[in-house]
């Protein structure tokens, strides 16, 4: 398939991400089908007029015969098994996937030996919703999509992802499975947490907190409305840098805490927190040009371009 | 004055909720004037058409004059200062406050001799704007603002105080200082102290984790886009409440990082702030009927009514 070609795409898992990803191919223009392990979710989704089956190894088969790209969009703890199936039925085909966590998706993928052909990839869209009901094929616009540039990434399935990525209205960071894991540690599993943490103390205070809570309290718990399983699917698989920015923020607030005790002020953390925020709204995203895919270095260049804010907003 | 009258209001200080106070009160037919400290925002208040001076003493002397009820909008700092103002020319006055935290603004009001005719009050509404240019005569529409039932409370003051809080198109929670203080410990300046955390580990991974950065890491961090000096304002004059909660919340995240390390599960937390979240989600205000101003008991009823989400919605 030459660089320019839209080839059809394959999604495993039809909720929010993988629904949404197969609404926004459909309307791009890509011949698009998926498979989702629950029946009412496929059902669903054909009443919704897309091409959605129950059957793994058929829809796996029919991505195999079309040279389909696969777009894993199940949670962390399906991932093995429906490689497993992947391995099976489609090895030869592109693979990438939407899971919120890169590093143990990559070896899994490397477990099954289908590293050749894969290149991770993350959108950071989502809402607090899920299942079929809630998907949006216009989800991503505007949004960001992580895709791998790790050692050993292959141009052709690397451009059909970011092709996709591009196509669903987004704009495309490169990074490496390692630093991505630590990155959204801090900026999508580190709020899941504190979230959570600030719900529970707000309920704490009974209905009289509840009742008295206004703007703060409604954005900051916010994420807290995820289903609980949902929400360790999504953080859990990240543990280890997850745990390693928890350490960070604790740190952080027992220091506040021991200012306010011995003071009264809440010390550092409302300077840091002030320039961190300012820091995020001023962020600019530049987009990434004059590198070659398949070129000499191509991989590093693109990974030195993600870390200092660059994006890619077209192949 | 009789209880369905409305007499002059007095706004000190027209940042962004003694103007917007100042502003709702005008469009709900109030005689309102006000005072600022700042030369350039009374000016930028008297260019919108409003009765602003910078001369404490003459607009409290006119307060005084005309019976003004004195809404103190002033930051905690100098809450003291401008009450030994009142003291000095508008002792009679009833007086209420807009500020966060009531216990300490109850204290000074006592050192100044005032609590006669003193209520507290705090709209909990706000934006992470200031000043002048941000006010919004709306700011108070649907906003629950709480106002105290403490004991001595006096019926004519309380009844002005929250007539203003209808009029501005807020709903009345009765609420005795202390609990107030607890509960907004929780549900404001906890999630402004988490705010300020979780924008700081967000910008410690760089530019890379602030272009990842979407819903979640934005909703979380939106109030750390304050002024520091005004987060410091709000919350450290609640350092006992608020000291509680944080050792509260630091324990849960402790458990979390220590289950994360142990079994790579988030632990009870999840839960908790899902279980949290829905509480909030499905809190719901009834409407307190039946109570009598002035009546045996009053106090203690609305107290109670509080307590149980109760709101009043009319006099």
């Amino acid at each position: 398939m030459s660089i320019d070609e839209r080839g059809a795409v394959c999604v495993l898992g039809t909720g929010l991400i993988g629904g949404s990803v197969l609404r926004a191919a459909v309307d791009a223009g890509y011949e698009a089908f998926g498979y989702n392990r629950s029946a009412d979710g496929a059902q669903a989704a054909r009443l919704d007029g897309f091409d959605v089956s129950g059957d793994l190894p058929e829809v796996l088969s029919r991505a195999a015969a079309a040279d389909a790209l696969v777009v894993l969009a199940v949670p962390m703890p399906a991932v093995a098994p429906v490689l497993a199936e992947v391995a099976a039925y489609a090895p030869e085909c592109a693979l990438t996937d939407v899971v919120s966590v890169k590093g143990p998706v990559a070896d899994a993928v490397r477990k099954q030996g289908l590293e050749a052909r894969y290149v991770g990839g993350h959108p950071m869209a989502g809402t607090s919703e899920s299942g079929w009901a809630a998907t949006d094929p216009e989800l991503f616009r505007g949004a960001v999509w992580a895709v791998g540039v790790d050692e050993g990434t292959r141009v052709e399935p690397w451009s059909r992802v970011v092709r996709l990525a591009l196509d669903c209205g987004s704009v495309v960071v490169p990074v490496v499975a390692e630093e991505h894991d630590q990155a959204v540690a801090r900026i999508s599993h580190l709020p899941h947490v504190l979230a959570e943490a600030l719900a529970a103390a707000g309920a704490g205070g009974g209905e009289l907190a509840l009742g008295l809570a206004a703007g703060s309290f409604r954005d900051g718990t916010r994420v807290a409305g995820t289903a609980p399983d949902l929400v360790r699917a999504i953080c859990e698989p990240n543990a280890g840098a997850l745990e390693l920015v928890l350490d960070e923020t604790i740190e952080a607030l027992i220091a506040a805490r021991d200012a306010l005790r011995a003071d009264g002020t809440l010390g550092e953390v409302v300077e840091a927190g002030y320039r961190g925020r300012s820091a995020y709204d001023s962020r600019a995203r530049w987009e990434i040009t004059g590198v070659t895919p398949g070129a000499d270095g191509w991989l590093d260049e693109l990974r030195r371009a993600g870390r200092r804010g660059g994006v890619l907003r077209a192949l």
